[in-house]
């Protein structure tokens, strides 16, 4: 997969929550044997490094002068150490480090790899807020405000349905508190969907 | 009011799409007699300026010469010149532009006051993306996301309680028409659910 295609295949992933060290970040990686790309945020800026074969090859060589491993084994072990740290459960023998250069920010990486140690460096450029951050949070809430006018319009359904079948005399075989207690209005003007309704204003930006 | 709690009032006031010239942007602002706050993003950077009273007066006397009025007349001529664009109804006797400068991005209005000629140029400078932009929309998709577990629950009680009237033999006096179909599960699992719950990875935010 090409750069351009692996980084939009990674807009539909999940942001995970990682630490480099002391130093909090999100985080979401794709990588194959042909190459990853890392995209990390601190919720202000986005950095991504997308690296292919052939660059991983070389500065594999220039961090890890006595590895001798076919650079597809090397991206395997990186999957297999970054991976983990995106879903919470970092390899304790693994260390992280970060700092932020003139370019970017640059992740630093030490483990080991055939009882070696394998150094690695993230070298990560600045990529757009708005692509990888605000558009998708935009289209998140959009999406998420068009499922609650759907559920509201389904409790108001079912709230005729059941009012029908009182007034025709039905019962609960399990009693009264049975029935579901709260008005549908009181819940929907809850301080949570205030707010919500208000971000609707959001939705020119689609 | 103080610019810093000004700016925060504004925090939970919602975008408005708005047009300097060409260029489209998202923008609010709060305007008193004692000056004014504007925010202005085009999802990629937020710029903004606090102008108080004398920085008004002073920049107000540079750009209108011939103007003699009180600076809380100014201000209010401002913000019946600026609210207007932001609640969608632009007045056609005033025209914006904008250029990025190296401080930020300037916005330059130019209408009419009293029969003379009114300039005013807004000098914004950068703002937190994260936020103004970022955490508003993080906070308003958790919000979201636990209003539709919330409606969803409540489905599911009604969906127990009309279950529990057919049992008991009781039917729809406008029949089975009256009845809601669909059933919630496929709902819930539509596509919108389904990015919005990916989403509710983005919680280790808060």
């Amino acid at each position: 997969m090409e750069g351009p295609e692996l980084e939009s295949s990674l807009l539909t992933q999940p942001w995970a929550s990682v630490c480099f060290g002391k130093s909090a970040f999100l985080a979401k990686a794709s990588f194959r044997d042909t190459g990853y790309i890392l995209l990390i945020s601190d919720l202000s800026s986005v950095w991504y490094e997308s690296a292919d074969a052939e660059a991983v090859r070389q500065r594999s060589k220039e961090l890890n002068k006595r590895l001798t491993v076919h650079v597809s084994s090397f991206l395997h072990r990186l999957r297999n150490l970054v991976c983990p740290l995106l879903t919470g459960e970092p390899d304790t023998a693994t260390s992280f480090s970060c700092h932020r250069t003139a370019s970017g920010l640059k992740v630093h990486m030490k483990s080991d790899l055939s009882g070696l140690p394998l150094y690695w460096d993230f070298h990560c450029c600045p990529a757009p807020v708005s692509r990888h951050l605000v558009r998708p949070l935009i289209r998140m809430s959009l999406a998420l405000q068009y499922q609650v006018q759907e559920l509201t319009s389904l409790l108001i359904q079912k709230d005729a349905e059941i009012e029908d079948y009182r007034e025709s005399g039905a019962t609960l075989s399990r009693g009264e508190e049975g029935s579901v207690s709260g008005s549908l209005p009181e819940r929907s003007s809850s301080p949570s969907a205030w707010r919500a309704t208000r971000g609707s204003r959001l939705s020119p930006l689609r």
